[in-house]
């Protein structure tokens, strides 16, 4: 960004930005997943993280074909909030001597990827509808029902596996 | 945290360690409200970050009561994320010049810090009652209604206003 000029003047290039923000984040998380899905040794939560790994490799290219219907190079732009979501998971993971506690912190550490991924398409759908790119829209759409899922899975297992074994 | 010593052994150190984060991040949010209602020019925004100023003030409070429960003094610990969230927001909202823009960059950045606040009271919340704390439950799941119920609220104007008046 400039040191001296403003760079968002419209919502259009307010958009670009949230989109390569998230196109940047998901870069993150295909990064950060495979050390995740290393660490994890519930079952249940490795194989969660492993579909979500092949997701995000998906989601990535719904964001490419974003990019191309926007007629805009795909490009990603440091987001600040997804590195330090991604910081905490591996500052507690790295605070953690017991499986089963590391487990837990990992499907939070997951949990709140996924409502950061949440809430940023559910702003970029919103925005598509209202600037008319009805095809952008469905693709973010996928990606959205993707990390609900996801989230969703996670919660289940939050509830039932990792955490009471870790507590018990 | 220890340099080499880990310092999270149990399920109590890790919902402990997520409580002083959380804790830290409301405090933190508190900080940062005032100047985005500075900045902000729509009145239903306005009128929804004042309102979530105060209930922040409460939520505080709530926590405060939660660490007395757990025979805690209230204590926050540095959470990577929300600084990371704030950080893009402020980064975000710098590169806007025009106001309708940035009222709909402010909406989308309070949203991101109500779904991280969302994931983090979900996994407390669930936490406390693996754990027996249910007066802590109860607490919390208070803040978790408080942050849904704002959330919802800036979807609405989202839809509605604020980003209508910036697309047209």
């Amino acid at each position: 960004m400039g040191l001296f000029t403003k760079e968002i003047h419209s919502m259009e290039d307010l958009y670009l930005h949230v989109l390569q923000d998230i196109y940047y984040a998901e870069n993150q998380i295909k990064k950060s997943l495979p050390d995740m899905i290393e660490k994890a040794t519930n079952r249940e939560l490795t194989a969660v993280l492993k579909a979500h790994l092949e997701e995000t490799e998906h989601q990535i290219a719904r964001l490419d074909q974003v990019f191309q219907l926007l007629g805009r190079p795909p490009k990603g732009t440091k987001c600040p909030a997804i590195n330090g979501i991604i910081e905490e998971a591996n500052d507690i993971a790295g605070e953690c001597d017991d499986k089963k506690v590391l487990d837990a912190a990992l499907l939070a550490a997951a949990q709140a990827v996924e409502h950061y991924e949440i809430t940023r398409y559910g702003t970029l759908i919103a925005w598509s509808e209202e600037l008319g790119n009805e095809a952008v829209a469905k693709l973010l759409t996928t990606n959205l029902n993707e990390e609900k899922a996801a989230d969703k899975k996670l919660t289940t297992i939050a509830g039932k596996k990792v955490n009471l074994k870790a507590a018990g």
